[in-house]
This record gives structure tokens, sequence and C-alpha cells, in this order.
């Protein structure tokens, strides 16, 4: 394969659009690297490739083909996700059935253009961080062949990271979208609860499941999210959250690393060491790095392992394994089946505890935009794990378990290559509903470590400029006391406002100093040309933040829609004329700062 | 007594403030009250009179005694929530201890002026929703003393009914703090869960749990509500939920019934006609009957019942069942140990089961403002409920037991005395954190039915006005295109809008017609007196919501303060100035509607 073949789906479905690659040929290409790869433990069942092709045809017949977000994207599914056409396995024979339509996410992404070609493996019943658990084989990790593959996403993690398709689905319980991505050296966005439906997916704790996706990179991967987030009806546990627009690298970047002491590797000091170079590359990105007391988070996840959740994989299989015990993979069975034995009393007394868990999480969070933690302490080989199969597993998921019990939203990205040849990766985690900002910080970090992508050599493009911001969070423009570091800042930052940028109003303004305490300027917007520009900065507020934000702004200022220098429109500080016969015209300074500083100094 | 004496929270702070009554005196009355009431079973402990008028006074001496929203008010407290200087027996007696300090709650109300007087009687454990249950008698119903007091709270509710306190505390897990306010003809107010601090109360079902308020008006209890209400890091089922401004009677209110045949009265045509009677009400006050589908809470119900829950109720009491099982009243011993034998996978089953009634609950409020039900489908005497208790409770909760688990608020109201001299109630239900819209609408209805308040014929006063609105909602001047039946009054009542009030601006305003499509309106403000008063409709919006109208607004028109021509100020809509050259002045039609109804005709 040559460098110039597209590989992520940004560049895959730009070259679909601009005609110098069809979805026909990209998913022909799918099927030869499969082949190539000659790993039958990747997929448990693989489409026909002649209708795969086929559909890519069609596709690409459609008028509005163009303007499919994921336009001919061959995609992998996890199989214990339903795709019609597909038996689903849940890598367990006895278990399977045959679908007789597709769950809802996998409905979105067809109807988004994407191509399913096939369903990957898996630990059974997404039972295990390993990828070692399933009758079907143990997918070979597409990094270095001695290592596990990592689970319980295990084929479609390596599936990607082997560059056979440039995304796929997992499920992620206690880590099973965010261990073997770090093990395959690609991005495993594991979003929040209910973002994505689980209508049409193998439960596996039906109170902490979501379905995660597997990219080269995080671009890719919020693409592949913004596509299939959305409500559902079928599915109770569903949430209306949709992905926010990513925005700029923020400023006054806060990021969560574990007190002194507290971090475990199991021995692997080149985990450690490699923890500490991300920690540094943070740092040099701008972050500053704030230490939080990472216990409560090991107590949840002790919770996990020890509390009643068990009791839901057990509902999953309960009638197999009364029907057919011998059917179930031996480790899967056995930690099954202790579902069985726990009680309600039990499970209220966790749920207690957890929810003592959540609030604490709550306040560490009140202090930080995310926490950055290693995706898993260390790495094990096959070997290891047949030998040591729940103890080691149990360890691949220290800084995994208790993500989805505490409600966050995780992103685990790549962050090194150790010099022997096993990949390191970071996850960042934050609290549900800010997986745009964790894409946003993410990939910034991600294009920094220069990592290729994958296992295959592919090179990082740079950074794709981001869209113009449309969601939840309202960009405002500031010229006045909210400026940085000026009196009235904290307003906004106590709204947990972020700046995005620094800039100009169009040339069509005046400034006025009025005689307010604190003292505060008015811009009054004058015919086109006829002002000056403005100096000013874009901080972006929440909905709820920016509507309490307007709420207390004071006459005779309002919020209006000001005119950039480069000609976007911004709401932002305008001023009522009716008081300004009385203020002074500071309009010749360019900006309240400059005038501000020569008052101090006058 | 006579009709001068100041009865409910308002009128009794009022005569504090003036000076007309001493606290000492009003605690006085309560405790003499008390003593001619004559029934040991209201109080399990009552403090010493002497303590408790030393306390009143040294409260009046306080220099802010006159701030303190609660100055000098009696408080009784249900004996399953902790007030320091009282043992808390939860109704039994060798489950009782000595709490080292006050519930938080219970610190609150004191904090605010309150003097706690006792502890009342209750279902032993809060489990009965008939006040039968308690080794320390049965309270007298304050209205017709054959009847239940209604349970739990039975002691709070009858100490109201019957004047002995004019504010008291309820614990309602399942209907505990509704069923007993029906039977005395008083106001329950059960709050959304997590409003009010459990933390110091003895749990019934910890996920399920908030306490209430009774009172004898909306605004009394409101009042009560809004000192209590705060987060707690003492409890982490604690949410930050302050109590919303009160708001006006809206214009365009939707009120669900249930089907045509969901309603189950067990018989009791009086109750039935009752009912009738309220839903005449409702519409008489404006407001628009819409049928909802009942059956997804009823089967709520039945799963609160038949489900997991009745563990939560096992783990409060499971040592003591184990110890001295005889120390428990036999009935509530024979419900809680059922819990010791639930599983955890049924609990998840329920959970399940409760989340996809949860959604159903969701629907159908997306489409009203609020449920009014009967409170209890009917009323039994003491003689029925001691013959068959376990079924008749049962029946007390049918349109109770469904509420908590579906993170419900919850009016009850008086609606009406029957010809038999029993008390009819209704209770409006809303979604979580609409407490504020329940009262703002019970204040009218109840003021409405004009009738006394409690059992000892006190007269209801008007309704006191309402103060200005400081919470979350954020009123918004509208004066054009978004008034009510115009062309963007769409956009209002899509974000959920309210319309509070029409009114006008002080008369410092010219209205001009810019060239927009679809026509609008621009306001300039001009030197005080110098323009006209012009017609506006006053909006309500959530922050969010007002975030995203403002947002929205397109140039020339922002969001500024509107002065109003009684003086007050609220955000609105204003011009900038610079587009006016080419407008109309239309100042003379003192309003948009006006041009353009002129406009249309001509």
């Amino acid at each position: 394969m040559g460098a110039e073949q597209p590989e992520t789906i940004a560049t895959i479905v730009a070259a679909h659009r601009a005609g110098t690659v069809t979805p026909a040929q990209t998913v022909a290409r799918s099927y030869q690297r499969i082949r190539d790869h000659r790993d039958p433990a990747v997929f448990i069942s693989l489409r026909n490739e002649a209708d795969a092709i086929a559909e890519a045809e069609k596709l690409a017949a459609r008028e509005d083909a163009a303007s499919l977000p994921l336009y001919g994207v061959p995609v992998a599914v996890k199989d214990n996700i339903d795709a019609q056409g597909f038996a689903t396995t849940a890598a367990c024979p006895a278990f399977a059935y045959t679908p007789t339509h597709d769950s809802t996410l996998v409905a979105r992404l067809r109807a988004a253009g994407a191509i399913v070609i096939g369903k990957t493996n898996l630990d059974q019943f997404a039972t295990g961080l390993v990828g070692v658990r399933s009758p079907y084989g143990i997918p070979r990790n597409s990094i270095r062949e001695d290592l596990i593959p990592g689970g319980s996403s295990s084929g479609s993690a390596t599936a990607v990271g082997a560059g056979l398709v440039p995304l796929s689905l997992g499920t992620d319980t206690a880590g099973s979208g965010r261990v073997p991505a770090m093990l395959n050296n690609i991005v495993g966005l594991k979003p929040s609860l209910g973002m994505i439906s689980t209508a049409g997916v193998v439960p596996a704790c039906r109170t902490l499941d979501c379905v995660s996706v597997f990219a080269l990179t995080v671009d890719d991967a919020a693409l592949a999210l913004s596509v299939m987030a959305a409500p559902d009806q079928a599915d109770p546990f569903s949430r209306d959250r949709p992905l926010q627009p990513l925005t700029p690298f923020p400023a006054n970047l806060r990021l969560g690393t574990p007190r002194n002491g507290q971090l475990i590797f199991f021995g692997d000091k080149k985990a450690e060491a490699a923890y500490g170079e991300a920690l540094q590359r943070w740092t040099a990105l701008g972050a500053t790095l704030v230490e939080f007391d990472l216990e409560p988070f090991y107590e949840t996840a002790r919770l996990l392992y020890e509390g009643p959740w068990v009791a839901e994989r057990y509902l999953v299989i309960r009638n197999l394994l009364a029907s057919a015990p011998d059917a179930i993979h031996p480790v899967t069975r056995e930690i099954t089946a202790a579902g069985a034995r726990l009680t309600a009393a039990e499970t209220f007394s966790a749920l207690y505890r957890l929810q003592g868990l959540r609030k604490v999480a709550e306040r560490t969070f009140a202090n930080l935009d995310a926490l950055v933690l290693p995706t898993a302490p260390t790495v094990y080989s096959t070997a290891q794990v047949l030998a040591n199969p729940v103890e080691l597993n149990s360890r691949l998921g220290t800084y995994t378990n208790f993500v989805n019990l505490l409600d966050l939203c995780g992103l685990a990205l790549p962050a090194s290559m150790r010099a022997d040849g096993i990949p390191f990766g970071i996850t960042l985690l934050a609290p549900a509903g800010r997986d745009a900002f964790l894409a946003s910080i993410g990939r910034v970090f991600h294009v920094d470590t220069k990592l290729s992508l994958g296992a295959k050599g592919v090179a990082q493009a740079p950074l794709a400029p981001l869209p113009a911001s449309t969601g939840d969070e309202i960009p405002i423009a500031v010229v006045g006391a909210h400026l940085s570091g000026m009196a009235l800042n904290g307003e906004l930052t106590a709204l947990n406002g972020r700046l995005i940028e620094a800039t100009k109003t169009a040339p069509d303004y005046k400034l006025y100093a009025l005689q307010t305490t604190p003292p505060k300027p008015g811009m009054l917007r004058v015919e086109a040309g006829k002002g000056a520009a403005i100096e000013l900065e874009i901080w972006s507020l929440s909905a709820s933040a920016f509507g309490k934000f307007v709420n207390a702004i004071p006459a005779p200022l309002s919020i209006g829609t000001v005119r950039l220098a480069d000609g976007r429109s911004v709401k932002g500080f305008i001023v009522e004329p009716e008081v300004l016969a009385d203020a002074r015209d500071i309009t010749a300074y360019g900006g309240w700062r400059a005038y501000m500083a020569e008052r101090a100094t006058a």
C-alpha cells in the first residue's frame, strides 16, 4: 500500500466525494487486506464480498451520496451488536440468534453511508479485557503478536489497528472499548452512557453498557459518534445527548493526575515512564496538572468487581447457564454464575455506596476539566493471561473499571510507542456530556505525539480546521470588564466559561467609557467602515450559563450581534445610545485594555 | 380562639414581626392547644414547655429576629427525623437512639427561626399509609374521629389539622406525606427527590425517600420548603435544587387526567363525584384537561409493592429483625422480612422495567404541565383498617405509590368537604424540579375552593402577591413578532416559554418598523419621559432556553434591560440605532399589535 492511499475516515470520504477512489474500491481493498492479514480470529462472520461491493456501487449511484457523512466507509461491528444479515453470537455459538433488523446504531451508520462488512470477535458476552476468552480464537494483536489483543472488543480493535477497516464498533462496560485501543495503538472513544442507543445490543450490565468507537484518529471517532448519538425510544437507557461541536484547545486547561503514590503499574517501569512523558506533553501543550485523590475511584472499581453488577451479566445468560452450561466459556461461566447468589439487599447497599462515590467524583471534577490516566497499567502476553486468566484481566481494568459506574465519558488515546515496541496510551475522563470536550483536547494531544496511526505506519495529517460552532455552547464577545484578568472576568469563569480566542470587531464600532462602577465600556455600531476595529475576546458558555450571564447584565448594556473583522458574527456586548451623551469616546484606543492601561499610568 | 388569631405561618410571622404577638405567646398557645386536644398519640415526645418558651424569648431578643423567614414558628417533626434533644424512635422503642446533632433539615429550620416543640407519631419505620401501625397509639383524625389519621406521617398531619402547630414535617416514600394531608384537610407538599437533605432521617427506601411538609396553605408549605431545600454533602442523594420563585397562574395550563375507565375509587361514589368537581374547578380556572394513559403509572406502583425496594426497608432493620423480632410491629415485620429473600437479579430486572416506565412518564409530561389525580381513592375507618390492615393500606396508595419511583414532585391539596364530612383532596404531579410550578397553580386552586383550613374552621386569606422572580426562570419582554399569536411566538412556546403578563414599558421608548422578514419592530430607549409606553408581553424561560433564545436573535436586535411602566426592569428586546435611518417611527401606535392590525386592514 502506498502512503497516498486514504486510510482514515476523513480521507476516505474525501476521496469518495472527489471521485479519486470509489466506495467499491475501498470495500474491495478492505477484503484484500483481510485476506492478506490471515487471521481467522478477527471476524466471527464476514459478509460476502460481492454483496458488499454491490452495496458500495449502489451507494455511489445515489444522488445524495456525497452528502453522507460516512460515504462508503467500511465498518466492522462487534458480534454482540445486531446487524441484519449476520447472526449475533456474542462469541457463544449456543447463544446465537439471527436478528430480524439492525440495531438502532447500525441502522444509523448505514443511513450515514457506512458499509458493514463483518462481525468481530470478542471475549464471550463481553466479559473480559483480554480478548482470549472466545471459542472463535484469539485475534492477533496488530502491533506485537505475542501480546493479547485486549478485549472484550478484540476483533474490532485489531481490525482497525491492522488497517482492515477505518472504523469499528465495540462495547464498553468496564473498559472493553479502551484497553484494546491502547493495545493496538488506536483511538477508543467511550461515549457518555445513553448517548448511543443500545437497542439491539446483547447486554453485559445493562445499567452500565455503552457502545464504543475505534478509529485511527480522534476526529474520525468523533464523526462516527456524532452519527450514532441520538435518543431512541427502543432503549429506555437512551438519553438525548447529541455530540457538541469540537472547540479549540482551551487556554486554561486543568487536568487531574493522581496523588503521589496512588498510581499502579504492577512493576512496569516502562509504562510508568511513558505516563510521565505523556504528562509532560500535556504541560507543554499548556495544560495545568492538578493532583486529585484517586482512591475513591479505585473503591468504585472494587465495587464493580465485588458488588452486585455481575447479577446483570447473570440475567443475560441465566437460561443458557441452566440449559447448557458447557456451552459457555469456563472462565465466563464461573464469573457469571456468581451473579445468581447476590441479594437485593446487597444490591441496594452497593447502590448507596456508589451514590456517595459519585458525589466525591462530582467534587473532584468541580476543580478540574478532565482526568488523565494510563489506559491500562501494563500489558500482558497471551501466554501470561492464559496462565492466570482472572487476576491479570482484573489488573488491566485498574483505570477503566470505575468509569461507567461514575457516569463518566472517556477517550483512550495513543500516547507513545515504548522502546520495547509496546504501545502505551492514556485515557481522558470527564463527567457525562463532555464527550466533545475530551475529543477537542484529545485530538491536539494525539497529533502532537506524531505517532503513526495503528499498526501499519500510517502518518498523521495536520489537524483539520474546526467547523463553526452550532451546538449548545454559545460563544460571546466581551470587550470590557469581562476580558481576561479584568474586574468582571470572574463572572465568566464562575459560569465555566472558556476563552476561545482574542480577535477584533469589524471597523464598524465606536467605544465609549461609561460612568459605571467598576468602569465599563459601551460599544456602539455605526455605519459600516466608519468606526474602528475594537479588540475583544470570545468566550464560550453553555446555553444555560449564557442565559444567566445575559440576565445579569445591567442597563445600558445589552447582548446583540457583533460583527468580527473576518466577517463572522458573534453575540456580544453593545450599548444603548441614550446614555452616551456624557460618555467619553475612547474609540481611538482600539480597545478597553489599552484605555485602562493608560488610565492606570496617567 | 378568636378568628383574629394568626394561624398560618404567614400570619404568625407577620404578627411576630409587627410585635402584636410574641413568639413565646405563640409557643405557649401551641402547648395549650396540645393539652386541650387530649390525644397522647400525636406526639411520641414533647419538649418541655418552659424550654421552648425560653427559646422563643431568646429568639425574640435577637437583633435579626424579624428577618428570619420562620421567625418563631412552632414546628412538629416526624419521629424518624433527628432533632437534638429528642430521641429518634421511628415508632419502635427497641430501635430508638439519641442523636448527637440535628438532621440537616431541622438545623436549617431552626436557623430560619422555627422552634421545634416535639416529635410526632408514625406508622412504624414509615411503613404504611394508615397511621394505625404504632405502639404509641393511633392519632385521632382531626376531621372525623372514626377515620384513620392517615400515615405514615400520622402525628404530623393531625397536629397541623388540629391547629396544634402551623407547620410539621413528614417523610414520603410512597405517599406518607400526601395521604394523611388529604385525611386532615391540609396541604401536603412532597418535594422532588434530593431537594431536602435526608441526612439524619431514618431511611425507609433510601433511593426513594424524601422529607415532606404539612401546612395549612400552599404558600406556607412552599416557604418551609424554600428554607430546607439545599444541597448537603452529608446526603449522597441530595441534589442542588433550590425552590424556584412562584409564578402567576399561567394562561395555557394543560393538566392531565386519566383516560375514561382508568380511575379507581373502590366503589366510593362520593370520592368519584368530588374528583369530578375538582376537575370542573380547574376548568373554571382556565386549565385545559388532557387525557393521558394512567396504566404505566399503575404498573410502576405494582413494581414498588411487588419489586425489590422492600429490601431497602429490610436493610434498615435487619439487625433488629435478627435480634429482637418481637420488638417490631407484626404487620411491619411481615412486610419487611420479605425483603431478605429478594435477589440482585430481581432487583436489576425491576430497575430495567422502571427505566422503561420512566421514559413513558417523560413522554406523558411532554404534552402536559402536570397531572391532577385524587390523593387517595377513598377513605377508611380505623376499625376497617385494623380488620384488613394490608389490603386497605395498599388501596390508599393507588395514586401515590408510583410517584417517587418516577422521580416526580407532588402537591396534595384539599379539594372539597364531602356531604358525609369526609375531606377529599387532589394531588398535582410533575417531573422533578417543578415544585414551584405545582405550588404556583396549587395555591390558586386551594384559595378558589374557599375551604376552611384544617379542622378548626380557619378561614382562608386572599392570595398574597408574588415576590419578583429571582430564580432560574428568566422573564423576557417581547414587543413584536414574538407576541402571543404573532409570527415568531412559536419560538417561545417551543422553548417551553410561559406567558406571565401583558403590560407596558415606561414612557421612555420609541418603536420603529424594521425592514425585515417577517416584519419586526425595533424599540429604542430615549430620554426618560420623552418616548411612549409601548405594549409588551413578559414571558418566562429557563436559563438554558433564555440563552438559546438570545443566541438566535439576529442583528439589529439585542437583549437589554427594559424599564416597565410600574418601575420594574426586565430583560427584553431593544434595537441598535444604526439601522433606524430607514425605519418608520410607529411609536404613536403604542405597540406592534396595533400597528400590524392597521397594516392588515390598510
